[in-house]
């Protein structure tokens, strides 16, 4: 088994840390975005979609999306539970976890990739190039919520976490940081951030 | 338990075709979007999002993401399971599920949006109006991608073939038929257009 992991984006960041809560390690291939190495043909054998993170599996089989993934690592390591425990739970963690993509990691993706001088060509992720759209970059700005509680999905902590933490560090690429009045995010992210996880 | 409904919206026809495949019933209420239903105080106080499915658990406490409601419905009832068996092949049909969700229904759904007449100013989901996008309506056309093999995700009915399936119905709404040489997808598309389910 081996993971294609980039140090610097933010969805390989998401497996990273969610390994690291689960005291899991798995051998990384480093694949240089920002030299473009995911457009050369020996990773568009590996994945198509010119993308980070790739876990392959040990029979050659590869999954590309950050959740089926992490879902993969919460089902063959049960413990500490990263997406719920019972029917009602786990659907309540993935309901949070869900929104957190739209109203946060989406909006700042849509804003970073629609005005970044370095994606020029290439505001959607993959092999296809797209212009970019500064009507999309002006409101992902707009509509990027940042806001949790404790912990994001109940008392424990959680991949929701996970992604609102990575979401919120994300969001300082566009120049949006925690607003003043939000002193309840700004204890949540101080705290998230001092586990060790964090830095992975 | 009771699931906030509309007959004619796609996210809510994923969760209605995964319960008849399941041979599951729950009493739903019907949130006609076309009068705006959605924006009256009384829905906003059940989902602030402003959006159905919304799934309402015995407790009182509601989810309303398709795949957290679909994943509650899965754990609580696994049989037949429709996202996978086991850790490997749950998240090999997660990943064939958002893979659909990114190049299909959200490409779909972006020309959907910011194209019909009937949603001017309201280009996202939500309580927040947003400016349809031109560019975006004419990107989602563009990438659009349809095409899948027997079943989308290994040798079974899945949860990644219901969203092919409202994907395909979904794409006729932007006039996207499906072309003339994909005969793998035509037939996939009517041999799953006549499971009993395909008329939740």
């Amino acid at each position: 088994m081996k993971l294609y992991d980039y140090q610097l984006a933010p969805n390989p960041r998401r497996v990273r840390t969610f390994l690291a809560e689960k005291g899991i390690t798995v051998p990384t291939v480093q694949v240089d975005l920002r030299a473009g190495e995911q457009f050369t043909p020996e990773f568009r054998a590996i994945n198509p979609e010119c993308t980070v993170p790739v876990l392959e599996f040990d029979d050659g089989r590869r999954i590309a999306e950050v959740v089926a993934i992490c879902l993969y690592f919460e089902l063959a390591h049960p413990e500490p539970a990263l997406m719920g425990v019972g029917p009602q739970d786990r659907a309540i963690v993935a309901d949070w976890h869900h929104r957190i993509e739209r109203q946060g990691f989406w909006a700042v993706g849509d804003a970073f990739r629609n005005s970044a001088t370095g994606l020029k060509g290439r505001a959607l992720p993959g092999p296809d190039g797209y212009e970019q759209i500064p009507a999309l970059a002006e409101r992902g700005v707009a509509r990027t919520i940042l806001a949790v509680c404790q912990f994001v999905a109940g008392d424990r902590y959680t991949i929701a976490d996970i992604l609102a933490l990575v979401t919120v560090n994300f969001a300082a690429r566009i120049n949006l940081t925690i607003p003043d009045d939000c002193s309840h995010l700004r204890r949540w992210h101080e705290s998230v951030s001092l586990r060790a996880s964090a830095a992975a």
